[in-house]
C-alpha cells in the first residue's frame, strides 16, 4: 500500500462551483433545467459515488434548475447515501416498480417547466445513452405536453472536459498506482504463464498498488505481435517471441486511469522493435503538440505524421486517444474529426497505435494532462525501447 | 486456483438454439425482426465477449431477423472478435463518427421492413435502456417512415431467464468461487482493518480463487449493524461489536454470482444474531417455495411472512431478489408486483432484508436455480448463526 492516498470524495464547493457553471451556461443556451441520469453525470453535480449502478433495475435521475442546488429523484434504497451529499431536496420512490418508476415525480418536476413552454437539456449527443426505459421516456414526453427537449451534450461534456485541481489529484494518484503495476510486470509474468492468469495477477497487483478496483483490462500476447486489442485473455501460456500487450483502466475514488505497456517475452522481431519505437515518438509527437490552442485534430495529426512513416495505411480505430476522467473514454476525441480547442486541465489519453505486416499491429498509450506551458505526464513515461522479459 | 475450471465460451450449436427460439416467439408475436444493443443481450445471440463495452464511446448493434443468423452492425475495432463467432453477416464502421455512427449502415439494413411496414421489436421496457444517443435513434426513426417499432422485453427477458445447462456450468462456477471467498474472509479480515482494505482484499481474495473479476462489492461494518447497503468503504477500522457485510457480484466468463455474508466482529449484540437467524429462517422458506408452478410474488410472500415475525414495518426496498446471470440483476423480481412463474432453469437470488431498530437493517442473499424437483442451492449455504471473526 501507499503513504500517500489523497482524501476521498470533493468538498462541497467543488460540486457548487461545477453547478454554478453549469448554471451559467445554461442562461446562455436558454435552458431552463438539465434532467440528467448516467452515473458519471449524477456523481459530477452530486458526489453521490455508488456501484450500485452496476445493476440496470433502476433508472436514478437528476434535475439541475437555472438557480439553486440540483434535485435528485432516485430509488428510495439510495436516499441515505443521496442525503451525506449536498443535495436538500431529494425525491425518493420504492423502486424497482414496473407500473411508475420515478415518471410520477419526474412528472410534478417538470410539469411547471412544460406549461412553461421551457426548454429542458437532456444527454442525447454523441457518445451518450438514454438510462431509463426508452418506454418510460416515451411516457413522460406524452406527460408532459409543451416542454422543449434539447441536447445539452456540449454543454456538460463541455464543463467535464476540463479538470479541477482536485479532480487532477485523483487521476495522478490513479495513473501513478497504474504505472507502478506495470513497473511490476515483468517481475509477475513469465514465459509458460497462461494469459488469462497474467491478467488475474495483474489485477491482484493493481489492488496491492492501492488501486479501488482494475474492471477493464483487456490484451494480447502472440507470435512476433497482436491482431486485435479488446478479447478477452486466453489461457496459452506466454511463449519465447511473443509480444504482450496489457491495457488497463484501474479506478481511484471513481477516477480512471487508462493506458497500456507493451513487452517482448525473451527475444522481438525487429519489426515489432520497430513499431515500438516509431508509437513512442509519435506520443513524444503528441505530448509536443499537447499545448492549450492547439485542437485535437492538430493532435492527432502530429501523432499520424510519426506513423505515416512506418504504416502508410494507417489503422482503422478511427482515433489515436480521448479524454478520461470518471469515464475509461471521454469526449474529446483525438480525431481529424474533432475540431475542439484544447484548454488548460484536460486529461487526454494519447493512443497512436499501427499495423506492421501480416495482420499484426501495436498500440502505444500515456496519460496526460494539458498545462499552460504544455503536458504534464500523469503516467511514468514508457521506455523508447520495447522491454523484455 | 482450482482444479476444476469449465471450459470458457459455449459451442455454436447454444447460439443457433437460443435464435432459433427467439425466432419462433417472433413468429407468434409477429415481430420481422429484433434489433438490440446491450452488452448482455448482444453476447447471448452472438458470444461476443469484450471488457470494450466499457467504453461508452461507440455504440454496437444486433439485428436478428425472421430466419437465418443474426447480422451484426458493429465498429471495425470488434470486427476480428466477432468473426470468430457463429455469425456470417458482420457489418462494420470506423468508429466514433459522430456523423454516422452506424446509422446509415442499420438504415440500409432496416430499410426493406420499413417498406413492408414490418413490426421491429426492441427492448425498452422495465429495466432496460436505450444504449445508443437519443439523437441517433431518433434520426434513425426519421430515415424508416413505415417501421413498427414494439416493446420485445419481454420476449428476449423470458428466453434468458431460462438458463441452459451450459450456463448454469458457469453460475455454479462462480457460485463456488464467491463461496470460497467468503469462507476466507475470517483469515483475511481482522479487527482494526480499515474496510477499504477489507475490500481490497476480498477482491485480491476473489481472483486468487479463480474469478475473473469482482466489479461489484458493496458493504459496510458499524457497530450492532449497519443502515445502508450501497456505499463505497470507508476508511474507519473494524471494531469489536461490528456486524459486517459483504455482498459480492464476482464473474467468471461473463456470468455473475450475486450474494452476500454478514459477520460480527468480537460480539454481536441479541438483536443482530436474532436479524440473522430470521433472515436464515426466511431463504430457507424461499428456498422451500422455489418450485415450478409457483409465482414471483409467492416467493416473496414465502419470505416476507418469516420476516414479519421480527419486522412487521418491513424494508422499502421494493423486492427481496431477482433473477442472474450475464447481467448482476436481471429479471425477475421476487416482488410483489412480479406474477411470473417460477420454471425449471431460473437462476434467481433469495435477498431477504429486514430492519431491527435504530435505523439498522440486515440483508442476506442466497442463490439458486429452479429444478423441477426444488430448489438447487449454488452458494454455500450460510450457517444459520452469525458467524463471529
Amino acid at each position: 500500500m501507499r503513504s500517500d492516498v489523497p482524501e476521498r470524495g470533493f468538498p462541497d464547493a467543488e460540486f457548487a462551483r461545477r453547478t454554478a457553471l453549469a448554471q451559467e451556461r445554461m442562461v446562455t443556451e436558454g435552458f431552463a433545467g438539465l434532467l440528467l441520469m448516467t452515473e458519471p453525470d449524477v456523481r459530477y453535480f452530486t458526489g453521490f459515488h455508488t456501484l450500485f449502478w452496476q445493476s440496470p433495475t433502476r433508472p436514478w435521475f437528476l434535475f439541475i434548475p437555472a438557480s439553486g442546488k440540483p434535485i435528485a429523484v432516485i430509488p428510495e434504497i439510495g436516499a441515505a447515501l443521496m442525503r451525506r451529499t449536498w443535495l436538500d431536496d431529494i425525491r425518493t420512490w420504492s423502486a424497482p416498480c414496473p407500473k411508475d418508476d420515478g415518471i410520477g415525480l419526474l412528472t410534478d418536476l417538470l410539469a411547471p417547466c412544460a406549461r412553461a413552454g421551457a426548454k429542458i437539456g437532456i444527454m442525447k449527443g454523441h457518445e451518450t445513452s438514454l438510462r431509463m426505459p426508452l418506454g418510460d421516456w416515451e411516457r413522460l414526453m406524452s406527460c408532459l405536453h409543451g416542454l422543449h427537449i434539447a441536447d445539452a451534450t456540449r454543454l456538460v461534456q463541455g464543463l467535464r472536459m476540463i479538470k479541477s485541481e482536485a479532480e487532477l489529484v485523483k487521476l495522478r494518484y490513479i495513473c501513478a498506482i497504474g504505472s507502478a503495476t506495470f513497473a511490476r510486470v515483468p517481475e509477475i509474468v513469465a514465459e509458460g504463464m497462461p494469459l488469462e492468469e497474467v491478467f488475474r495477477a495483474f489485477r491482484r497487483e493493481a489492488l496491492a498498488q492501492g488501486a479501488d478496483d482494475a474492471p477493464y483490462l483487456v490484451g494480447a500476447a502472440e507470435a512476433d505481435g497482436y491482431a486485435d486489442v479488446i478479447s478477452p485473455p486466453s489461457r496459452r501460456p506466454l511463449r519465447a517471441g511473443d509480444i504482450l500487450m496489457l491495457d488497463t483502466g484501474c479506478t481511484w475514488d471513481g477516477y480512471f486511469c487508462d493506458f497500456d505497456r507493451n513487452w517482448a517475452i525473451g527475444h522481438a522481431v525487429d519489426k515489432a522493435r520497430r513499431a515500438h519505437d516509431t508509437l513512442w515518438r509519435a506520443t513524444e509527437a503528441g505530448i509536443a503538440a499537447a499545448i492549450p490552442g492547439n485542437t485535437c485534430q492538430d493532435l492527432f495529426r502530429a501523432m499520424s505524421d510519426v506513423i505515416a512513416k512506418m504504416d502508410p495505411s494507417g489503422g482503422d480505430i478511427g482515433r489515436m486517444g480521448h479524454g478520461l476522467g470518471m469515464q475509461l473514454t471521454e469526449q474529446p476525441s483525438l480525431a481529424v474529426f474533432d475540431e475542439t480547442e484544447l484548454q488548460e486541465g484536460m486529461v487526454l489519453t494519447l493512443e497512436p497505435s499501427l499495423s506492421y505486416g501480416a495482420g499484426l499491429m501495436m498500440v502505444h498509450e500515456e496519460n496526460i494532462v494539458v498545462r499552460a506551458g504544455g503536458a504534464e505526464l500523469l503516467t511514468r513515461r514508457a521506455p523508447q525501447e520495447l522491454t523484455v522479459i
